[in-house]
């Protein structure tokens, strides 16, 4: 029963860190794009909110976030900020990445969690995690015109598939939920930072 | 039972109204992308259904335009008729700013009417009423390869979120269901028309 | 019982055929924008796994694609089939029209046969088979930030309304779902083979 409930309290607080993130990250593409402020809080709310709506889609479940209004609150919140915050941030680009890469391994783990308790293999738990996680960027790229970051960058979608294998096989050595999730988190966020540091690239096909 | 009727129908032809708008917006656009007249129906039926699918999806329920023919049917008689038309229209798009805020206002309202059917709470009325009454526009232009009206434009998502938020402080005071829905419809457009005739903007972050 | 599980095996059958035909479809359109091997296999996996997931969305069941991980490795193995074969491919474009021909006709009856099934009337038939045939297309073409085919092509949603109209119409004359829908596809792919062929094109609104 406690178990139970810190296993809920746990997964909000992973999907309001994602969502604070996704919101910045949006917010800041919003910016480089000169959009007005409810341009930014819109690209903020949708990014911070798509991926979430997506895997409840997926899973044939009505959206977390239309239910509860803490999450369109906390995006706001996320937009909000980084507008004022703005001024702070001369490297939009890299910030953006970086709060991306936040979003992206956050996201990613919750999508491959719902797989997880739904008992669905290993395939599904990978689709489920990189659907999630790469969302809430796609649309935000979508919406500002732009082929996502997931199709440009060195190390993406690759980086998430590593860290939901983690997660997955942590998960059948019996370690708990929260856990293997918060590893997997970890390794993705870290793998993609150190793409971004050192511009790590995939070979391409001639 | 005679005003559930009543109700059913009146939110009906609120509906109607909206796929027209929307299909002879999402004509417009194609026909100002040049596109063949398979191209201009198809776009016209996307941009004018996909608020309703976006709002039945969210919902999660079966969408109501792909069970019941009538909403495709007029859909493409909307693209038709702005196809034939086109000749009259010498402004591609002013005209569809105009049927734009047309579809805007009444699938807002529509949306955020299927959240205070649901007794959500006033912040998940807001993002369901948006989500809705932008998925149209948002899905054209997407299509088009252009970034979305909402995001470009002067006092787009404002107009909505200050028409929901009147129609639900309304049903908050009692005020039936519709004539709630009609004032923040009307709302949600005369705002936006002041906003395309005055071009209202909002400040930008620098 | 025996009709019912070789149902169920052909139409399993047919839809790993479009599976196959997307992905390299997708594949290719990535190649062509020069992305890296993960980009690759992602917009080979989200174009071949887009259309059948949008089907079952629009069905309001949980996405097969996401349960069962034969989808998700065909459209690897594709991927990667394309990646190798790439040297081959002089003409990108055109191969890729060819691909996406047989993907758009397969799913197109795949998305129809799920109408039939919920015994729905014909235009909304007709809408389930466009939207789950261009379904993958359009989500490939939008994360490559282009104009949809679909928006763009001589004969693209005709030869799949056409084909599917073929469809219904066998099915009404009790003709079984399978041969029907083995016949709506050939006349899609045969339309749209036509089409890329000679280059037809329908009239465009000046």
């Amino acid at each position: 029963m406690n178990g139970e409930a810190n296993l809920v309290t746990a997964l909000f607080v992973l999907e309001l860190i994602g969502v604070v993130a996704f919101a910045v990250a949006g917010a800041l593409k919003a910016i480089q794009r000169e959009m007005d402020i409810f341009g930014i809080l819109v690209l903020a709310a949708i990014t911070a909110l798509g991926g979430g709506i997506i895997r409840d889609l997926l899973a044939n479940r009505f959206p977390v976030s239309l239910d509860e209004p803490v999450y369109f609150a906390v995006a706001i919140i996320g937009g909000l900020l980084a507008a004022v915050g703005a001024g702070f941030f001369t490297r939009y680009q890299y910030w953006l990445k970086i709060f991306d890469a936040l979003g992206l391994a956050v996201f990613a783990v919750l999508g491959a969690n719902v797989a997880l308790n739904l008992n669905l293999n290993v395939l599904s738990v990978l689709l489920f995690g990189l659907l999630t996680g790469i969302g809430g960027g796609v649309v935000r790229d979508l919406l500002a015109n732009e082929v996502p970051l997931v199709l440009r960058q060195e190390v993406y979608a690759l980086a998430a598939l590593i860290g939901i294998t983690i997660q997955w096989s942590l998960v059948r050595l019996d370690v708990p939920l929260i856990p293997a999730a918060l590893i997997g988190a970890l390794l993705i966020f870290l793998i993609r930072l150190a793409a971004i540091r050192w511009n790590l690239n995939l070979p391409r096909v001639k």
